[in-house]
């Protein structure tokens, strides 16, 4: 497997000109988001995750997390890579301060991610799963649950799950069915007893980290129906008593692990909690609040599967182009010169190598436009706010779309070759699948665009985005059309199409929409280079942006028949006629 | 897994409608091909592929070949399917009858393989690999030789390899170097000694069929170097004597087998000719000339290639479409009715079934009317014999793209289960994935595309196709609109690009170009539909039609820009600065 090279210049240029570090560190909040700083922590990371995670990536995979007598065993090299993450201090960049972290912006957080998942995406998981913890009990936990969890959460020393999922409660969260009783007297007096099963719950049981705390949704008695009926409890694996030490083993048990087709360094759990009625756990936040608990860390989670599309699509980039350099076939297409060439001298694995940097680098710029929006909107700048929510499900959907795309070429540079599982193109293709699914499919991601993003501002927050990108592209004729073409689409939508037409257009409208935005951001990461941001991508990034542009906008302007097609085709044949 | 229901009745229509198997018939060489026969066919061979074959799919990927002591073993219930398929004459279809083959065109050969490939990708190509030594040896060998070879063949008792590759010769062929050293006296005067080493040499080892007739290109003594020296040469498994017996083991060995992203059941082998400079081989045809034998077979292998995208497109939706049938989560969107649907209830669900669906039927009718066109061909319709090597690149790199397209489309249905592979919805994918790559990378299809067959009649013969589509699809504004954009950039390609621009943009043209034709052959089964051809499918064949020429058609116009882009931007770097 081809060593990982954090991609340092294109990741501080995206933070510089798309999130506009420079200005969030003018702020008292960000005020040691200073440049030195940043480039320290870029610089740090990159060089942590490509000197300790990137070598277990291919172990992770072969040999995968197993599961033997209940406890999950991690390959050789899992453990003290983990150890030395918590060690340096990388998990807690961008909490509090109050329990730990840097308190730094989640821009540098998104960073640290997205060098840690280029690296190892598998075991990147655990980390990022911590975080969602994290986010829920800063913003929901009471002070006593604050003070007990948050400080090991933050420094890693121990890790984090989120329970949602049951067999018959996927997208349909609303469904599950696991319970919660009130204990009235004894011990655990005011706590609750948990019971149910949960399924792919991502690191629900391993021994890296010395507890695990698990963030589970359940049902109080007589809880109304569907997701108002729904509490959100910490339920840790070790009982923690009053002076931080730990207790015996709380009632829960890893079932059984997925056999999946990627991530496979990622123990997919199934969760059973209270097999012998002796589960315990605290209410977290409000009686039937816990999906709106949630939902809050929802949005940074789905940013960071997002933030995964970029990481496959780097590091199979970076695979595929030291594959194409080196691999030599064929003479050049009507040399008069019969000496073979490096597959790369090939006009169409070139078109394949540009395409798979512009997507990854639009994506990278549309990860970092989100982030800073999203850091604005933390420091009460409400319209950054919302565009950041507008944007999640269109980052969250293209950039793991794009994930699969480039993964998928990277195979095909590989010729044969990528289709034997040694050279680790096929492993990335494998694990980029995942990206699409969790966190809310694509399609929810899509559904989410054109109905609650739509509806903020009843459609103008979203039709300002792509004015403002027709006004400021307007030398750039396909990306200002698409952006014209997606107004006009959303004004049908808000103004025109029913919901069902709506949902029936979502996928493709959120494809260009996503394609349009990060086209934009990409010009302005192009025009800052031309004025001198990033010396070391002078030749590079233009090249880029003019493929991103000229090629990959027009493409998505491909997708506006079936955006505006609307639902009557679908439906109608009723679904039993739909065989054969 | 979810069964294999054969879709008899699609392949009925598209046998009729695409292949024009009645005007076929008219034929004296296929005057038995009539309707009864053609029927009895069709469905004998899917339901002996949903019997036989499709039940040791998911076993197949499970346990994989396996090598044990030089030999490799296959799953449990390989050898008595095979062995099924030997005794009802499946393999003989197409094959001549001088050799005990039935004479039947083409096309019906490609319904076999379509049906047992749904059923079982990985041990379709068992026969499949078959073929090809038959239609080598059938072109090219001596009486002799196709006494000794063909009768066994032909029935399935013996199977057949073919020999490319080499660690430094993949797309390159002309660079391998395997050699083959003629035998001046003694037992095998005549005859050559055959060394070297291969790879990716599929079902090269194997106990299902009583020998294995390896077709091997390598090198005389002397040969010009590159394309222009390469002899074929047939090497049987075991050493045949004069009275068709077998006689020893020839010095030819399986090394190892590879470790592959999918189609686990078929052994793909690392053959070694000659360990101990005994490995003895017959020439095919003339000196010098084993590339132009393959050649001869390399256009059907192509279209057997594309059929595999159909193939795992059709399985995929299946199984796609049982689950969301299945599948119960959510309420409809909007609806007062809070009650759970099946999931295919969902706008979004539904899109993508369709698009499964018309992707894999607009496949289908591309096949059948490239095989109508080989088989017309081969009777001597030299227009309609260059029109279906105008259609081969297409089929075989877009039909491929679909398949992956649309089993990954079955993932996305599946959601969290999609990822598990339990469903058998992710081997699908994995299985789809080695089609792009095999039998001449989809690239170097797109660049035989843009060359050779651009070339054809100057041009001509590929213009006038996308003029007849125009002319005959002026009712459908899209798809004759992409016709125009086909015969613009087929234009531009011939007349102003230079070869690097052609091959810049070679990869976005076919695509537009296989679903220009795909829309078109789609548009006249619903007109044969319409006109009462296949009642089963008076329902469905509208819808899909509509979707295709509604919605994916559109997409294929948004290629336009790079198909024209040209090269300058590819080749603005230097390959060395392509990193970072």
């Amino acid at each position: 497997m081809t060593p990982f090279t954090p991609p340092t210049a294109d990741q501080l240029l995206a933070i510089r000109v798309n999130a506009g570090i420079e200005e969030l560190a003018t702020t008292e909040r960000f005020v040691h988001a200073e440049g030195d700083l940043v480039e320290a922590i870029v610089e740090g990371v990159g060089q942590f995750a490509a000197g300790e995670f990137a070598p277990l990536n291919r172990k992770g995979d072969l040999e995968g997390a197993r599961l033997e007598n209940g406890r999950v065993r991690l390959p050789e090299g899992f453990e003290a890579a983990y150890q030395a993450y918590v060690e340096q201090g990388w998990n807690a960049i961008a909490s509090p301060i109050a329990h730990g972290g840097q308190g730094l912006p989640f821009t540098l957080a998104c960073n640290v991610l997205e060098n840690l998942g280029a690296a190892n995406m598998a075991f990147t998981l655990l980390p990022m799963l911590s975080v969602g913890a994290i986010e829920a009990l800063e913003h929901h936990g009471s002070p006593a649950q604050q003070a007990m969890y948050l400080p090991k959460l933050v420094s890693g020393e121990w890790s984090g799950t989120m329970n949602l999922t049951e067999p018959a409660a996927g997208s349909d969260v609303g469904a599950l069915r696991s319970t919660a009783e009130p204990i009235e007297s004894g011990e655990h007096a005011g706590k609750y007893r948990i019971t149910g099963q949960k399924i792919y719950i991502t690191w629900g049981e391993h021994d890296l980290a010395s507890n695990i705390v698990h963030l589970v949704l359940a049902r109080l008695p007589g809880a109304p129906e569907g997701s108002r009926g729904i509490s959100l409890f910490v339920v840790p694996k070790y009982h923690v008593n009053a002076d931080g030490s730990l207790g015996p083993h709380n009632d829960l048990r890893c079932v059984s692990i997925e056999h999946k087709l990627g991530i496979n360094a990622s123990p997919t759990c199934v969760m059973s909690y209270g097999d012998n009625g002796e589960c315990i756990g605290e209410l977290v936040g409000a009686e039937n609040k816990g999906l709106a608990a949630m939902f809050t860390m929802m949005n940074n989670a789905r940013i960071n599967v997002g933030n995964q599309g970029v990481q496959i699509g780097e590091r199979a980039t970076q695979a595929a182009l030291a594959y194409a350099r080196d691999r030599v076939q064929s003479a050049r297409a009507g040399s008069p010169n019969k000496t073979p060439v490096a597959i790369i001298e090939h006009p169409d694995v070139r078109r394949m190598i540009l395409r798979m940097k512009a997507l990854t680098e639009g994506a990278r710029a549309l990860l970092y436009y989100c982030a800073g929006q999203v850091d604005r909107g933390n420091l009460g700048d409400v319209a950054a706010g919302m565009r950041g929510e507008i944007i999640v499900p269109m980052l969250k959907a293209w950039g793991t779309d794009i994930g699969v795309e480039v993964a998928g070429l990277g195979i095909q540079i590989h010729g044969g070759m990528g289709f034997v599982e040694e050279t680790g193109a096929a492993q990335h293709w494998r694990d980029s699948r995942i990206a699409p699914i969790y966190e809310g499919t694509n399609g929810i991601q899509a559904a989410d665009l054109v109905t609650r993003k739509l509806g903020l501002d009843g459609g103008a927050a979203l039709i300002a985005l792509f004015e403002t990108i027709a006004r400021e592209a307007a030398g750039e004729a396909a990306l200002a059309g698409l952006a014209r073409d997606c107004i006009a689409i959303a004004c049908w939508m808000k103004d025109e199409a029913s919901l069902d037409d709506r949902l029936a257009g979502s996928v493709p409208f959120c494809t260009m929409a996503a394609v349009c935005v990060a086209g934009w951001q990409l010009m302005k990461q192009g025009e800052a280079v031309a004025a001198g941001a990033a010396p070391a991508l002078a030749e590079t990034k233009p090249v880029t942006v003019r493929f991103f542009l000229d090629r990959i906008v027009p493409e998505a302007a491909g997708l506006k028949a079936g955006a505006v097609a609307g639902a009557d085709l679908l439906y109608a044949l009723p679904a039993a006629v739909l065989v054969g």
